[in-house]
């Protein structure tokens, strides 16, 4: 949209790939590597899909096999290959001389059980970008945080860091997920009929995967404190709403306050006196963050509620903030918010 | 669908009316009557409908206005009116000798302010009938329990009434609903394009009406704890999932036994080891409860999960199972299962 | 509901299987018949899925594999099998003594390629029951129509019927169903994510399958014209509201009145006045239609806007009616309008 | 995003004002307006809302009243006001000096009653920008479609231009809109629990306003044909798509080479060989059209599809395209593809 000639000089571009990219996640981060400033697309690969085409932010890509991804011809790879299957492909992408983002479980801390390529590849940062930027910068292999920990954990951080969680306390997660956070293999449960309508909670009771990331997160605190986390389907496409109740040492009159101290001046976390809803943060890559005090208590406690786009911010675009990071580039280039 | 002539007598059917019968409950209320066996339909009243017609349950009704409504000719009436506006009416009905199930809040414990005709009334049973049956069986008047308590307090009970919830416990209620749940006045915030595709809690901190309802049961159980309870408004029509955490003094190995227990025998609450879901409940007169041991904690918890259908069990079918008691009638009679 | 004691005889119930009974029409076929006062459930098959439970109308079932299913035990088969699988089913049954309705198109007229097994049956009756209804009953076999042409035809008969259509007409048929009418095995396009909040044709230009059937429909009445169908996608679960422009050969000044005369006494076919809406009908066995002249037109046109459940009047309903009429019953018997 | 000092000279803004600034289209209008290179915003009005502020675009505005808006401040001021209510805004801001978009039905062809201020105004060029582009290029006023009529008017325009629609034909074109296209005033009609899982036609027979639109620019060209238009309410916030059967007068073996002829260099119109869906075109300034032959037929017709978003390409889209040519911008300035 601007004149011709205004550019006075011609950017480099670097070349990055994408496995696993037909996938809900692997198409966002295709569309932000088609559209950021100093990224350009080497590869998007996808299982099964080699040679099959598909338009993603107004270009047409061609699939090549995930096993045939020329990685060597990138400066860094994004893997958002399933679970499991992902760290063999971080290793070759390493040994091929490309920085790699994991968005798989294989490498993020209390990945149970971890792959053997994982293992080989040492501990590895753990994508937090607000919390782990400096250990993220320039890093070769980065494990970029699954979407719900991203929400949860963005959430706690100002009461962990400050010690201020009670005693003995647990934590209640309640949190609801739009269906691509299931990703988009066919499955007869996530049909538009069967979900339509409905609301339902899945892996209650601490059996979702994400709990042992979180606590692992949460335990580096060293907070006394239990975590049980309910994820919810919801009806919808995109997001992810938290809702998190946590007992605290004493009474906060203010409490956003903290937050807002903690996350002055971060581009992707918006603090808010509004009670955050899906519309505000979907298609952004921000985490949007409210809290305050709970009313009728005796014992003192806080309702934080954190809303992101599991794709964006819990996914792809935190992705980009790392990717940015290890490749020297500014941190926020080339995302929405 | 049965030939003619089968039947030996004609059943008498008792007159019942229904104030507020136009917006979602009322119409609720109104369907169920016509469908009752020992039930006819007296008046449908509604504010500034009087003369308007409308199809309920395959048949034609015309509204009455709410302050010509013939209260008298009415053995029972139910009073869907707004909060605050309900309990007036509650008066000129049992003025008018008809016993009454007050949908409103305003009847019920923790209702602040109380309007200065329910002190008139004095106290009336709450009418959660699995717990205050024999409270209701008779009575002039009944305070029918909001939606959101009606899961949230059966979904508890069986730990209350055992007193295991853990001292100083913070129990954590996040129960989401469908819009009905807001009625259906026009409000720019429930339009359809504002809803599909968002989600949003509301009222969190415990500032939600049924907070003080909730509290004013739980604390009748002696329990040391507190409640912190956060709704969200889901891109639903009906139903309501609530997720409860509750901190328990020991480890329960199959808490799930507890509600069997304690529920035994009762033909409207279903104890189930599968998640419910909403689609599990509309359009039933039904409590769809499960509950299991947190894992990985340091401290036992149990997660209790409760759904219902708002319009029903949370109003209009929980309404009709106190009537039912009240003239005298079998507690499951007109109610679908 | 009634006391015991009240009946002064014990029906006799006739047994009846379903074939394909986990998609979702079976599934609607088999809530019918657990609750039709006449009929009972000898068996619920379903490929692949022997031996699997299912929750259907309040009662557990077990299914059997479609090889294995005791046809000779059904008064009557239904046969829900994916087109070009049910038609040796049908003879297979029809070999085992028992009547059959095939909601599968290989017996309706039109279908290309018919298989083998269906040749052999001979013609069948198309089973829109309110024109057929002479043929159908004591019916063998009954080919039970498509759920676009049930919409499509029952809204055109009285037209077609009367010799209105003007010759040399074109008649545009834009229908759109929810997303039940494409079945529930997983498919990726059906997601919820890849449908929600999107709207689409398919089979646009006269390709979609159904299209031969209503042609050779209108056929037989001799009309000079061509239809132009389009069905499209909806973003609901169920329903179908097909939209119909006829060119006529004269004015109709009420032209309502042609179809409240040729439908008067139908119990499954609702003329109104008010334009039809999918929550008009679903989860009812009834057709409600209106038509209306085009205004600000040279040549006269009719619009026809007929709405349908595509699971009960447009598959497992209508199918009802058929068995009721084919085993000697009362028509609505066990249908619910 | 670019790093600073890239720019070599500061380009000026043009001030434009929206009046109607807080319903859907005005909202659009507003975050076009904010976005474009070229031009600022003056001032949003609102009726009933002066002093209020709105999130639009990442920025925060606030609200004028209509009556007090400074419409000399504006280069140009569009008019997203209700029909009836915007001529006598357009005559004023006309008064004071500032070109206008209208988007109110008050200056369009066919409008009736055509306000009194419309009549003063005298003929201002029906902005289909991609056939008006002349008259619309300097034009003082110009009357934006409505969004119906931009869809179904690009999808017969290669076959109104070469008088390709056969004498006599009934057109019919059902078209489907999501539920933004009726507005964000509070309606219990449009209540999420009334729109979802259904779907409707309204104003079927050609009742809609709309109609007059499309049949004065269709009589334009001259073709002996009749239109019969049935709008529909979709369960989507956005979107319109529109399904058009055209007898034509011959056989059209390829008939989408047509549009593509037409189209070809449009930045606006996407002509493809696949079906176009909602989801397509939603948050995008495009048509997107495809058109193929009806099989099975006598006599030759053609299927048309066409979609849009009816807030952007159907409304503030287009009139931003009107808008950078009235002020002698590049077309395509500021708009999404």
């Amino acid at each position: 949209m601007l004149p011709r000639g205004n550019y006075a000089f011609v950017m480099h571009k670097l070349p990055i790939g994408v496995l696993g990219a037909s996938g809900y996640a692997g198409r966002e981060l295709v569309a932000l590597a088609l559209r950021h400033p100093r990224l350009e697309l080497a590869f998007a690969a996808a299982h099964g899909r080699a040679g099959a085409r598909a338009r993603i932010a107004g270009r047409e890509i061609t699939y090549v096999a995930a096993e045939e991804a020329p990685l060597g011809d990138a400066a860094l790879v994004f893997s958002a290959l399933p679970h499991g299957a992902s760290a063999r492909y971080v290793a070759a992408a390493r040994a091929a001389g490309a920085k790699v983002v994991d968005l798989s479980a294989d490498l993020r801390p209390g990945a149970a059980p971890a792959p053997a390529a994982a293992a080989a590849l040492g501990d590895v940062p753990y994508g937090l970008t607000e919390v782990a930027r400096d250990a993220v910068r320039g890093a070769d292999v980065v494990a970029n945080p699954g979407c719900y920990p991203t929400a949860t954990l963005l959430a706690l951080l100002p009461l962990l860091e400050r010690d201020l969680v009670a005693p003995g306390a647990t934590i209640s997660v309640a949190a609801a997920s739009g269906v691509t956070g299931a990703g988009n293999s066919p499955r007869g449960d996530l049909l538009y009929a069967e979900v339509a309508e409905d609301f339902r909670a899945y892996a209650a009771g601490n059996a979702h995967r994400h709990v042992a990331e979180m606590r692992s997160v949460v335990e580096r605190y060293g907070a006394d404190a239990d975590l049980v986390f309910t994820p919810h389907l919801l009806p919808v496409a995109r997001g992810i709403l938290a809702t998190i109740v946590v007992p605290v040492r004493e009474s906060l009159a203010a409490p956003l306050d903290l937050w807002r101290a903690r996350y002055a001046g971060e581009p992707f976390v918006e603090v808010s006196d509004e009670l955050p809803t899906l519309r505000d943060v979907v298609h952004r890559n921000v985490v949007r963050i409210t809290a305050m005090p709970a009313q009728h208590v005796r014992r003192p406690a806080v309702v934080v509620i954190a809303a992101i786009d599991n794709l964006v911010k819990g996914a792809a675009g935190q992705a980009m903030q790392n990717a940015n990071l290890q490749l020297g580039l500014d941190e926020p280039l080339g995302l929405p918010t």
